[in-house]
């Protein structure tokens, strides 16, 4: 610090964090991670532009899963660095900042890391948190990336008409739960999937699915597909890719629309499951497209609005799964692969 | 005709035709068509709204393949009826007509078969040719379905903007020595894949792409794609499917489009390929839309207008392959599948 003409004086603090032991291939697990124990000064540093957060609910995602590898094509998000904090969406209290639009004091969620306290250095990836009157752990779900991801690839890219027919895989997680929903606002009937009959219940009792069913108790995709939506489905949902989105493919309605939010059922995978049914969006001038939120940050203030009026109006309902302390969140992540999740999945670190 | 009140007097003529033996598995070849000679009445049924074609040039394009195999998908066309002659565009002429909008001597182009005439009982199928002062076998071709297809695929899917970078499988074929071309006055740069070095050179020398490659001198796909287009691709027009499809998904730049427009490596497979690199369309927000021109034929009146006009001025260069004779006709539609063609594939079986 040396140079700089204000120098602060501040605790320093233990720092607990999880770091990724080794680049993963296949079906990640708890020990490809340790937790480490490091301690941090509670000011920015002199001379520096950066917000210190204190993090108080992780996000626990299924891209994540990406960042585990090493991978080299330049497009994908940057694999995380062995023996670092893996980064992800966080929600967290400004302890300092240097940074003119925040101070000491603020909630914020946005790009962080796992680790008690985090020195965020692109604060433009911080957003404050403007319904604080809501629990603050929605901003990890219905009300942060998931959240904006449901609603911006459901309406931009599914463009959803009344009437139209939806189908959401892995329908009770922290995205399709709220598909389900807002294709009910938006006057769709939806069909969603999932891996447990108790998730299935769900998403008829709770989510205002109008019909569902358990994959795993499946034997032909198609033929539950049909079951459920003889005529057909306008839009696809996509979170899981493989054979459930070439099931779906072959069900597409002319026009239809398949938003691919994610593949979760592949990301494991050293060898992706091979697509055979691509060739039927030529008869029936299907569009395909990818979604990833970063491209629609733009809705993010509308989305926040129009979402926090649907969950006080109770027209919106939101299912979390909670663990508790930064111990648990391996496991955490490590459970989102198998479905051990019910909802959301986050971990709780600190309330306040 | 018993009941009829007006009974017309007419020719009774030869009317030779290409039949399908058998519906087809795997590669086609000339054995499974059969020429075959029955007759018909040269007018058109008492009591019956049709009319009654000489055709003149028939257009052999690569998705009757899709009609030859028996199919339980009810979305793609009709399987192709045994016994019957093929159904596909031609261009023809007039000879009887009880629909009010087509008059005997009319020159028209549209959906009819493989035969020396054709009762066409679905007139509006039918297009009246307005620019009989161009060859009227354009209209199998650049101002017929596959122009059609070039146009509303690259500018309506595409949707080119200038200076991006375009890349085209089967690029002197039909349709892709026509979006070369359109792409060159969208102000893109434009790059070409073909099955030999002949192809290439004509692409280059004719049609104005600024590259391409011999995809079967090539060992990596990938390779020749980052060579030619060393910043990656906006819109991928494809022609091909399968493996050139999977590798140009891995080249596509943020917010690229792929237009996909057929899949001809993938027609003749009992099993298609499995592709596997779907899955980077989410980081990099990218859309994939199939193309089927019935959905497009709102746009065809601006279509021939801007094309015959682009023809005339020079701006558009048309190379066909012709045949001659109805007799011929099996052999260069099972040249298609190998790439014997160059350009546009099509059969003249009458000149007036």
């Amino acid at each position: 610090m040396a140079g700089s003409s204000e120098e602060k004086v501040a605790l320093v603090v233990q720092n607990k964090k999880v770091v990724l032991r080794s680049h993963v291939t296949g079906f990640p697990n708890e020990d490809d991670m340790e937790i480490m124990v490091d301690t941090t000064k509670l000011c920015v540093p002199a001379g520096m532009t950066a917000v210190l957060i204190k993090n108080l609910y992780l996000s626990c995602d299924p891209w994540m899963r990406f960042r585990m590898s090493k991978h080299e094509d330049g497009g994908l998000p940057p694999a995380f660095v062995i023996g670092e904090a893996l980064v992800n969406f966080t929600v967290g209290k400004v302890v300092d900042s240097t940074h003119p639009e925040f101070n000491a004091g603020d909630l914020v969620w946005g790009m962080s890391a796992w680790e008690e306290y985090t020195l965020v250095t692109q604060p433009e990836s911080l957003h404050k948190i403007n319904h604080t009157e809501l629990p603050l752990s929605y901003y990890t779900g219905v009300l942060g990336m998931p959240g904006l991801t449901a609603y911006a690839c459901f309406f931009e890219v599914g463009k959803p008409k009344k009437g139209d027919f939806v189908f959401v895989s892995a329908a009770s997680g922290a995205v399709g739960q709220l598909v389900g929903q807002l294709a009910k606002i938006a006057g769709c009937y939806v069909v969603g999937s999932a891996g447990s009959d108790e998730k299935v219940s769900l998403l008829k009792a709770k989510f205002g699915y109008d019909d569902a069913f358990n994959y795993k108790m499946e034997t032909d995709l198609g033929a539950a597909l049909k079951r459920c939506l003889p005529g057909g489905i306008d839009i696809y949902f996509d979170n899981v890719g493989g054979a459930t989105l070439d099931a779906a493919l072959l069900q597409m309605r002319p026009g239809g629309r398949v938003a691919v939010c994610g593949m979760i059922s592949q990301y494991n995978l050293v060898e992706p499951y091979g697509l055979r049914n691509l060739f039927c969006i030529m008869p029936k001038a299907i569009r395909v497209e990818g979604f990833y939120f970063t491209f629609y940050m733009h809705v993010y203030a509308r989305f926040e609005e129009e979402m926090a009026g649907y969950i006080k109006d109770g027209k919106v309902t939101v299912v979390e799964d909670v663990v508790e302390g930064i111990d648990s969140a391996p496991a955490a992540l490590i459970g989102l692969f198998s479905g051990k999740n019910v909802g959301k999945q986050l971990v709780a670190i600190a309330r306040a």
